[in-house]
């Protein structure tokens, strides 16, 4: 697309009420508009991030058989009430509004989670072991009403989830899936370009059992874990026995201490929501038994943000290619007509931006930088029919025909 | 994909709670769950059909050079104040959920419509008529607490919307984008299968001027048109002064009288918003003027339900092939094994469901006919190595080979 017509533009000056680094970066470079605290907007790059990342994520889960739904977001109090957390306090809970209309009350809130739903969909569907098992996800809205939304994208009181849910006959099915699923998200974070620690965690709102997280080493972290590099053994640090510089279980090496934030979750749930909504099945012998469950999360917001976290350099984001807004950045200097090689870039498939706007050429330079593209063509008087390609986050540039770059990015796999 | 792994199954039982013909089959062929009254969650295969949906609008959008955003769904009370609609009744207003944590005043709404959100967004990069015009839409969800939701899809107090807004310089430029946007329309809803007429209608909570609506023309509409059947001519009966029988103000045809559920809707705002949030441009002589919107809108569910409305017969849905969850239903009946031809669908990039269930003949054919995919192909013993090859909503069969089946789908714009 020209940029010329993209309605977004980079900001050189830093948004005064952000202290994340990911939020600054991300409002700088037109990614994301902050409405409230915790609460963003996803502008046009932005949001063609979130659909690469949720492109990623729909391939792997549909890879181990998760069936895509999409379901509502505002909930009756009686799923919340089944469970007994309709009075958590990061619910946010919903009234009508007509100064007349109002209810005395809630009768609503807004998802803050699916599992309740997802369980009482289940019942519909589910009577005999030969329902089972089954898994099914969606990419959806959760809203928690977080008392410190200072993270940006980190930690948002509203925020886009995949959340997959999965079905079983019995503990050791669920297991057994529940690998599956932990393979999977390792796939799904290294095609984002993150190096994720699959992390013993302890059970939470949602489990009495232990569960995993899958956490990414990075100074922001609001997380502690315990990590062998060698074997990559990681527990987190609220549940773990072990201590830094003692020995990993697994492997022998020295443990040492990390910041990490979780960007994925997996949660054995067992019969916790299939007993609150009487999800059960005939087995072979007719007996009736509840469906065992488990539940596995990653927030696609934050997935984008601990990208930016720990993928900048001082001079603004660098993507990694499978989640770039675009694959390439052309830039036209110096009154230099770069249509010619916009044509022929779109004419293979290559995601462009073209920067056809009357700016200088080190201001051109500067916003490519922060919006932080991997591929940077620029053509210029002075390079003729010639163009100039540098790879974001490299110093050397190389300069050749536009078709040897075309050649040159189909090999290096960046084509869409 | 097998239907023996599909997590829904066909219901032949009505549900006691739906008294719409939409909602009827939508649940009963698995495509729906209603969470509440007004409130669905989209299954399997209901959100293939709203995914096929939201692709034709995309194509659509992207070809006027919208450009896709995704805002936030939690509202602070300043946008709502700006305009003076905080204290609408359709309004859902927000709580915090902890008994001692609740706020006394709700802080935020959940989106009811994004009108103030874009328009603020808006402030940050309009400074010139140089940053004008532009567009931008999104897919996201709208929340209205509608006091009579018993009409399915059509009318829900959660639904799926895009909405585009357009910033522009002047009237003039406006109407210029207004019909390109009509245009565009008029394809989307052909694309769905659908005949909806341009109709003149009253402005409304969004503006005091003339708007337009896209109506389709159905018994169970609410709305009321008075119709050219020749010209196409049409106007809501809310504002109209033609009568029935009365003459065509364009082409002097007879007027007739239909009831019709609108589908989309177009909005020229001027410059309400762009005042309510101080959005101004410098025209070419430097002096400040308010920005001149328009809005436009389409209901997802609310097209998939007008689908089922005037599309379905006595043995269940007929679904426009664009719109199909799939498009081909493979049934292998009587014992047969329907695996070659499963994969040789699948090789040609034919999306198939394929019944694959030990089920009686006459049960998968009520079945299919009910979930309603565009073609039939039936394997069974008697057939041998033959396929049976029906059209949904058609009553003559085709006996071939698979190969002629595949060159027959793709030589009728079936493929993927």
């Amino acid at each position: 697309m020209r940029q010329s017509e993209l309605f977004t533009k980079v900001s050189r000056a830093a948004p005064k009420d952000e202290v994340a680094l990911n939020a600054e970066l991300l409002t700088r470079g037109g990614f994301i508009y902050k409405n409230s605290a915790g609460v963003y907007s996803f502008l046009p790059l932005g949001w063609r991030v979130i659909q690469k990342i949720a492109g990623i994520i729909r391939e792997e889960m549909n890879a181990i058989g998760g069936q895509e739904l999409f379901m509502a977001a505002l909930h009756d109090k009686r799923y919340l009430k089944a469970t007994k957390r309709w009075d958590v306090g990061v619910v946010f809970k919903v009234v009508s509004g007509g100064k007349d209309a109002g209810e005395k009350e809630p009768g609503f809130n807004i998802s803050w989670t699916h599992e309740e739903i997802m369980a009482e969909i289940g019942t519909k569907y589910v009577s005999s072991y030969k329902d089972l098992p089954f898994a099914a996800y969606q990419i959806q809205t959760k809203f928690r009403n977080e008392p410190r939304a200072k993270s940006g994208l980190l930690r948002g009181r509203e925020f886009l989830m995949k959340d997959l849910y999965s079905f079983h006959t019995s503990e050791e099915d669920l297991f057994k899936y529940y690998d599956r699923v932990a393979a999977a998200y390792q796939k799904i974070f290294a095609r984002c370009g993150l190096k994720a620690y699959y992390t013993l965690a302890a059970g939470g709102d949602f489990t009495a059992s232990n569960t995993h997280e899958f956490q990414v080493v990075a100074d922001v972290g609001e997380d502690t874990i315990y990590l062998c590099e060698k074997c990559e053994y990681a527990e987190n640090k609220e549940i773990s026995k072990l201590t830094v510089g003692g020995k990993c279980p697994k492997c022998g090496t020295g443990i040492r201490e990390e910041k990490a934030i979780e960007v994925g979750n997996i949660f054995p749930l067992g019969t916790k929501y299939s007993e609150a909504f009487n999800l059960q099945f005939a087995d072979e012998q007719g007996r009736k038994k509840y469906v065992v469950m488990g539940s596995y999360g990653i927030g696609l917001g934050r997935v984008m943000a601990t990208i930016v976290e720990v993928m900048s350099d001082k001079s603004g984001i660098v993507w990694p290619a499978n989640v770039a807004p675009f694959r390439v950045h052309l830039l036209a200097l110096n009154g230099a007509n770069g249509d010619a090689a916009y044509r022929a870039l779109q004419d293979e498939k290559i995601e462009v931006l073209y920067d056809d706007r009357s700016l200088s050429a080190g201001e051109k330079f500067a916003e490519a930088d922060l919006v932080g593209i991997p591929w940077r063509l620029v053509v210029s008087p002075k390079l003729g029919t010639k163009v100039e390609v540098k790879r974001r986050g490299e110093n050397n540039a190389e300069i050749m025909d536009i078709k040897e770059v075309t050649k040159k990015l189909s090999e290096n796999g960046l084509l869409q």
